[in-house]
C-alpha cells in the first residue's frame, strides 16, 4: 500500500550496516504494516527542542513534528510526567481533582457553548467517541468527509479515512466531498459539494449524522483560507439535522497562531471538537469536548470508561503543555516564524513552486508535481532538515515543526530549501 | 444506563462538603457518560504499592486495580518513564531500538508461532485492531463473543460488548454465546454454543472471522477451569475458516499466576493476542501479537501508525513492568497468595457464598444474588477496602488487586471480608 514518504526496503544502498540490522530486525518482529520515512530512514536517539539527535550525535532539524508542540523534552513537561508518575496514576473512576481542573482549563479555551469534556488516549480514540456520541444524538449513519480525509484507525473512523488508500474502503454510509480549493468562491464550491452528499445520503435511505472535517484540511493538502469558508457548508449541515464535529487533532493547539483552534478562524461553533496530538507533546493523550445537548443522548444509553484517558498522569502533562503555550506565546511565535516563513518561501521564486498556503507554523507549499515533492523531501533530509508531504497527489511539502521554531531554526531550513529547489 | 457499582448522584448523605462540591464540578464538566465507583465515591489523592490514600491520608487497601501490576507508582517503573521522558519521545516512523527492543521482549513471552507485534494506546484499540487484521485475514464480518463480554469502546468493539448494556446494541455480524460454566462437561458445553453460532451465521450469509474471549471471561464472572477447556470451541473455529483471537486485556501479564497469558493454561496458541491494562502500570499502552500469517493480508492492504503506540516512553514503561514481573516473581506470589486467599474464602463457610473461582490474584467469588454483593462491595468500601463486582447478574465479587498483593495485605482483605459476610 502506498504511503506518501515512505521508506521501500530496496531503497538500502545509503544505509549503514547497524541501521540495516536496526531495520531487519524491526521488520521481523513488529511485522508488514509498519512504515518509515525517507529513503533513507531517520535513525533517532535522543531530542530537544527542535532537534532530533542520532546516534552518531548528528543533529536534524524537526520542521514535521507537531506532536512535540512545546518542543521535544520541553522540561516542564517532563518534570510534570515524573512528578505525578510518582504521586498517584489511577483512573476516573475515583475522584481525583486532575481529571476536574485539567477539563476546566480545556473547557475554558473553548466557546462557552461547549462546555463537557470526554478523555481518551489518541486522536482515533477522539473521533471514534464522537461518531458514536454523534450517532446517539441524531439516530443516523451517514458521515460527510473530504476525499483525501484522514481521522484515524479504528474500524469506523478507517472508513471515514480515503487517504489510507483503496485497501481500506470507505464506509457504505460514508460520502466524500471535494476538498476546498484556494481560489474562486471557496466556501460556496465546498458547501455546494456537501449539498450534494447530504442529498445523495437522503437519497439512499440514509440520514445524515455529521461533516467532520480537519480544519486545516491537512491531508487533503492544507487549505485554511479564507477564515469563514466553512460557514456555508455548516449551515447546510445543520439544516438537515446532522452535526459539524471539528478535528482539531492537527489544526488545534495554536498552531495556526491567531486561535488556538482551527474552527475559531471560521467563525463557527462546532457541535464536538476532537483533538489529541499536541495535547501531552507525546503522552498519549485525547480529547472530544462538545456541547451539553449532544452528548446527553449518548450519556443516557451508553457509559463511557477509558482505563488510561484522563489518568492523573495524562492530565498533569496536558496541564504542562498549556502552561508553555501560554507562559511562552507559542501562538504569537507561530504567528510571527510562521508568517515570515510563508513570505520567505514565496520570495524564493522557484518554478516548481505552485502556491505557498497555510497559517501560523503550518505551512504548506504545493509544488509541481509528487517527484518534485519527493526529491525536496528526501534531499532535505540528507542536509538533516526533516518535513513531510501530503495531499491526494502528494505533491504538497508539509511543514509543521513543534511552535519553539524560531527565527534562526527558519533561517536553516529555508537556506536548505533554497539548495534543494534550485537542483530541481 | 446500569452499571454494576456505579455511584447515583442522590447517595450522597455520607460525603463531605469538599466531597459534594469536587463531584458536582465533575458532573458539570465531564458530562453524563462518567460514572464512579460505590455508593460513597472515594477520593484519592496518592497511592504507593497497595495502597491508595485519600486527602486525608486515610489509607484504603486496593485489592481491585490489575492496571498497577506492580504496585502502585513503583520505583523502577517511574523511574524508566521520567528518565525516558527527557531523552526522547517520538513516534514510529524514525528508526529507534526502543520499540524493536520491547517488540521483542514481548514476543519472547508467547508461543513460538506468534513472532510479531503491533502498539496501540488502549485495549479498546487493540481488539479494534485485531478485529480489522481478522476482518482482512478471513474477508469475512462475522464475530462470536460471549452473553456478557467486555471488549472495549470503540465503535466496533463496543458492539461485541454486550456488557456495555441495552443501550449499545451488538453488531448484526455478531453472535453471542453462553459463558462457560464452572460444572460439567465445560468444555464441550462452551463449543456447543460456539458450533450453533458458527451455523447461525452461516444460516444468515455471514461469513465468520474470529471467535474473541477474554480467556479469563472476567465479565461473564471469571470462568478459568478446567484448563483446556477452550480447545474443542477452539479447533470448530478453526474448522469454519474463522481465527482464534485471545483477549489477554485481563488475564494477561502474570495475573494466573501458572501462565503469563490465560490462553497458555488452555494448551492453546491464539491466531492474535490482544494485552493492555498492566503493560505500562497506568501508562497508557497496549498491543497486538499474532501470526506472520494472519497479518500478512492486513499488511498488504494497509498501513498502520499509531501516533503514541510504541512510543520511546510507552517502550520504556513496558519494559520495567516486564522487569519487576520478572524479577520479583510476581506469577509466583500470585500462585501462592491467590491460593491462599481462595482456600480462606472458601473455608468462611458463609451461606451467601455460593462459590469461589479464580485462579493466581483474579478470584470471584459468587454471592445468592445481587443485592448481597453491592451490600458486601460497599461494605468493604466503608472498611477502606477496594474490590468490585461482575457477571451478567452482578452477584461476583471481583477480587483482582496488583500482584505485589502479600499475605500480609490478604490478612487485612479477609478480616473485613469475614466481618461484611457475617452480617448478612
Amino acid at each position: 500500500m502506498s504511503m506518501i514518504n515512505a521508506y521501500a526496503p530496496d531503497d538500502d544502498e545509503k544505509l549503514s550496516t547497524e541501521t540495516r540490522d536496526l531495520i531487519a530486525r524491526r521488520a521481523r518482529v513488529l511485522g508488514p504494516s509498519y512504515r518509515l520515512f525517507y529513503n533513507h530512514p531517520v535513525h533517532v536517539v535522543r531530542a530537544e527542542g527542535v532537534w532530533l539527535y542520532g546516534p552518531g550525535g548528528e543533529a536534524y532539524l524537526d520542521v514535521y513534528n507537531n506532536v512535540a508542540v512545546t518542543g521535544h523534552c520541553h522540561p516542564h513537561v517532563v518534570a510534570a510526567i515524573a512528578k505525578q508518575a510518582a504521586i498517584l496514576n489511577t483512573h476516573t473512576r475515583y475522584l481525583n481533582e486532575a481529571v476536574v481542573a485539567f477539563a476546566e482549563r480545556l473547557v475554558s479555551k473553548l466557546p462557552d457553548d461547549i462546555s463537557q469534556v470526554m478523555f481518551a488516549c489518541t486522536g482515533s480514540e477522539a473521533n471514534d467517541l464522537a461518531l458514536r456520541v454523534a450517532r446517539a444524538h441524531t439516530g443516523g449513519m451517514g458521515v460527510i468527509v473530504t476525499e483525501t480525509a484522514y481521522h484515524g484507525v479504528t474500524h469506523a473512523i478507517a472508513e471515514l479515512s480515503p487517504s489510507l488508500g483503496k485497501g481500506v474502503p470507505i464506509g457504505a454510509h460514508v460520502r466524500t466531498v471535494p476538498a476546498p480549493r484556494s481560489t474562486g468562491d471557496v466556501g460556496n464550491e465546498f458547501a455546494v459539494g456537501v449539498k450534494a452528499a447530504l442529498t445523495d445520503l437522503r437519497s439512499a435511505g440514509i440520514k445524515p449524522v455529521a461533516l467532520l472535517v480537519d480544519t486545516a484540511f491537512s491531508s487533503d493538502g492544507l487549505f485554511v483560507e479564507p477564515k469563514g469558508f466553512l460557514r456555508e457548508a455548516v449551515a447546510a449541515v445543520r439544516e438537515a439535522g446532522a452535526i459539524f464535529i471539528a478535528d482539531e487533532v492537527q489544526a488545534g493547539y495554536g498552531r495556526l497562531g491567531e486561535a488556538f483552534f482551527g474552527f475559531e478562524r471560521h467563525g463557527l461553533v462546532p457541535d464536538l471538537v476532537t483533538m489529541g496530538k499536541p495535547m501531552g507533546a507525546g503522552h498519549p493523550l485525547a480529547a472530544v469536548a462538545g456541547k451539553p445537548g449532544v452528548l446527553e443522548t449518548f450519556g443516557r444509553t451508553s457509559r463511557y470508561f477509558n482505563t488510561f484517558g484522563g489518568n492523573p498522569v495524562s492530565c498533569a502533562a496536558g496541564m504542562a503543555v498549556l502552561d508553555v503555550i501560554e507562559q511562552q506565546d507559542l501562538m504569537g511565535n507561530a504567528l510571527r516564524v510562521g508568517g515570515a516563513m510563508r513570505a520567505a518561501i514565496t520570495d524564493i521564486g522557484s518554478g516548481v513552486v505552485k502556491e505557498v498556503r497555510g497559517a501560523g507554523l503550518f505551512i504548506g507549499v504545493e509544488l509541481v508535481d509528487a517527484d518534485c515533492a519527493a526529491r525536496v523531501v528526501n534531499g532535505l533530509r540528507e542536509r538533516r532538515v526533516l518535513i513531510s508531504a501530503t495531499g491526494p497527489n502528494a505533491n504538497v511539502l508539509k511543514v509543521r515543526p513543534p511552535l519553539v521554531f524560531g527565527m534562526e531554526h527558519a533561517e536553516i531550513f529555508l537556506d536548505a530549501l533554497r539548495a534543494e529547489l534550485a537542483l530541481l
